[in-house]
């Protein structure tokens, strides 16, 4: 609850998680990065969260780093964090794991500038939204170093090859609407306008569905993208079917569907996930 | 040939499958499976056959799976099928698995709903185009189910991770025109028109080409997206110029571009598949 | 420098490689082959080379396999070079393998017709722009042989499954604007404009970008496709953050920035890549 860089607030199931350091756009810390982490596990947990959407606080989404610590920013020899935890991990990366985890829909909502990892940050989120006043920018190259948060895996997948390259190389900052163009943002909205979007965006994915459903979704989705062949979806498919072909859920579902009426879906992610699931082991890192 | 469900009719070349139960908007049966599963292995060995399009009888293309017998319709166990095949498949996986193995090009020609089983069977397809009329829906969220027939490998391939996700995560039934707007469709046609553009369509992959390059390109394209590194089309494109290069097809296709007149192919994907076809082992269901 | 089937001219940071038999339409050769392969070589150990443009002489860009052996073009046993070699490869996969390695931004300038390995080996290139009169055909089935130069792993990754199929199977020969309009080229520009475009858009690449970081994002961006989870990329990136974090290149980007002035990078692509690359294991031909 206590959070310093972030806020997290749960309204109709969905939970908007605020970067909040509108006096720095937002620059992204290590205290910033440990409460993300943080505020998806309780996200995971939390049955009344059934969307979340992520946004900043003031005139940035998040404007990169924070480079108070000026060239010495990511030398972490000379920080003398590297001595106490061994061997470097990158911080963007590690919530854009834990992102890729999760059980909810995230909806990125770029309310400004996103640069840096305020951009690769959006990228393993399900649908980006923007507004139009946004600035996007995979400013590495410009930096002299390299793009992080795992956004060589997904930047590609989510925009095409040829498209990430270009940005990635000129670390040109664009307008929302090069974004839109290129498949980085779904839609573009006024300012006033864009948390109204997000949470309709956020409704549609929550009002008529079972949370188990969209959960196990999520995952076999992202999950399959890495996967050489369909058969690895027709196992997971499989022990889907069958399982939930047997739950509440599925009963409720198809008995309202002929009835002609909402569902009343009752099974939690936070119990009622099926035996199988998580059907996969989490990769270390070494 | 006498089959319950479907239609199987061959003619210049192009087989058109339809799903035949109009009364029940195509709705899909562990019938229907087989057959379709059937009708593809015929394709295969049936050189008169050089491209496939599959379409509904009626009004709809295929509703979903047949829901008959109700909030049952998924539970197997109490059904008495898991007792019987020890574990269980889903049945829309069969399908497309046997589609991915496919030698001929496929088509879908959405003519109307497609939802279910009836949206997710068109995914192994190598083209679809779809009637102004269709309407079509990865509902699975919404009857408390998962996608099934492999749509989680193959969805994100086809549209994007993004859209992929949205469609799915909503399940929502959405117009013809969003599925051209996001991929999954190529054309929108009038409805008369459907057939006429799906065989010209066709006809523009048989009409000049060598049956058996196709069938090499057909598994050669697909069977990549799974693999690692371009090495892995390196091993194969160099045994496909090696052995092709030295085939009567190649030999009267260089001879008939020189000549400037059309090539006169004889290779038969039945017989002639160059010896180290199939390239891959086909993984099992475990 | 003495080639006879290219040319390699570096002006201001750029390196035009141009296909250079024009009265044959720059059709491809074995010696055009082992030209380009040594041309990336030389790119890549030539620091004033910070990008590099392709295109055509004359009218063609290349109008594929040079068939001045007839129906034996293919036919290596008939030519005696599969007794020499042993086993067959494939010469454009030799060539698109080597272009997949290299540490500079390749830029596609794509003139005229672009056939064959002439459409082939554009596709392992970062970005293709085209000439409103260029004609692009993979015409493989049309000559009874296969897509090869590893377009199977190629093309379905920069302009989708379905769309890679449908040229794939009829082997068209398609205008500008179709090839534009299926994401395989990013933009059109009359015929006198091209190499304008092209040099523009190389010195987006190099202007103010560190070197080491553009190869190292190259690299990094390409080889995440063949990754089957984001940790792949964690890993890397980790490495990246750490070694590029107490660089010259990073500590000069950060300063320039907060004193808003450009920033003068130094590090050498030839000598200064981090220790820990290459991270990868080059696979074998077998």
């Amino acid at each position: 609850m206590s959070y310093q860089h972030i806020t997290y607030e749960v309204e109709d199931g969905i939970l908007v998680i605020t970067l909040n350091r509108p006096d720095n756009m937002n620059a992204f810390t290590s205290i910033m990065r440990d409460e993300l982490i943080d505020a998806y596990d309780r996200a995971d947990e939390d049955d009344s969260v059934r969307a979340i959407i992520v946004t900043g606080a003031g005139r940035a989404f998040c404007a990169g780093a924070d480079l108070g610590k000026g060239k010495e920013t990511f030398d972490y020899d000379a920080q003398g964090v590297t001595a106490e935890t061994k061997v470097h991990r990158d911080g963007g990366g590690q919530v854009t794991l834990r992102m890729f985890q999760c059980k909810k829909p995230i909806i990125g909502a770029i309310n400004g500038a996103a640069v840096g990892i305020g951009a690769t940050m959006t990228l393993p989120m399900d649908v980006r939204i923007a507004s139009t006043q946004a600035r996007i920018g995979f400013v590495f190259s410009r930096r002299g170093i390299v793009p992080e948060a795992c956004s060589s895996w997904f930047l590609p997948r989510v925009v095409g090859i040829s498209q990430a390259l270009e940005w990635v190389y000129s670390g040109r900052v664009f307008p929302a609407s090069e974004a839109k163009e290129g498949g980085l943002v779904k839609s573009l909205h006024e300012p006033e306008d864009l948390m109204v979007a997000a949470r309709e965006l956020a409704r549609s994915f929550i009002s008529e569905t079972s949370a188990v459903s969209v959960a196990l979704s999520r995952q076999m989705m992202w999950r399959m993208l890495g996967a050489d062949h369909p058969m690895e979806a027709h196992k997971v498919d499989s022990r889907g079917i069958y399982h939930m072909g047997q739950s509440p859920d599925v009963k409720e579902g198809v008995t309202a569907f002929l009835e002609k009426r909402p569902a009343r879906f009752t099974m939690k992610p936070s119990s009622d996930m099926p035996p199988y699931y998580p059907w996969w082991q989490e990769p270390e890192f070494e």
